[in-house]
């Protein structure tokens, strides 16, 4: 069955520094997807990411995306979150992509922003949470 | 640049034991997303699944995925292809269940199969490729 909430393990699954798959809808009709870095609050699905980028500008035109995350300590344990944009901001997208590569380089600032950039957050509310368990 | 063809990195990848990302429409329009195993053959990506599950449906309907995968050894080189079905067949499935499930179990047969599983193979013809290097 799936749920509409994230519940304990789910957070826990997108604290610690797996990948999460985002896919969007092409404007052609084909879905986009590519893992990136992922961070959870207590009802969302936090995403930053540099806004020229493919699957932001899809998320935005369609609002909503499917996102997959492996526990990289045993691929048989899994989560599948369909959602919808809760919330766009620039609000705090420095910070938080530096508390990213904390958690996923060990490094105190994210080392790959170019001039020009400019990073987004995006809240993912739920609306299908589904969590495969192993065994 | 994305290619149409795979190259010796991707074959690579996809016979490496690692998951990939099968993303494909639902019938409400959203996308539907889930981890399996995968295989490579010259030309194809090849896929081996029960035919009751949700995305073989999809597939089916739609006649197109799009698949990520990422290098569990370095999750910074991943590889993105969207492709249609070339070909979907029985001929074979069982047999190729049994040689997943050494590669992902190190068992010799596949230990989850039912009463009444229908199996097929199906080999997704590429039309992007995209892999992404670390560094």
């Amino acid at each position: 069955m799936s749920r509409t909430t994230l519940d304990d393990r789910d957070r826990e699954l997108l604290s610690a520094p797996n990948f999460c798959h985002v896919s969007t809808l092409r404007e052609d009709g084909t879905i986009h997807a590519v893992p990136i870095w992922v961070d959870v609050d207590s009802d969302h699905v936090v995403l930053n990411t540099e806004t020229r980028r493919a699957w932001p500008k899809n998320l935005r035109r369609t609002g909503g995306a499917t996102l997959t995350v492996l526990n990289m300590e045993n691929p048989y344990e899994y989560l599948t979150i369909t959602g919808h944009v809760a919330q766009e901001t620039q609000d705090g997208a420095m910070e938080h992509i530096d508390a990213m590569a904390r958690k996923y380089l060990g490094q105190d600032s994210y080392p790959f922003h170019q001039d020009g950039d400019v990073r987004v957050i995006f809240r993912i509310a739920p609306d299908r949470v589904h969590r495969h368990s192993p065994g």
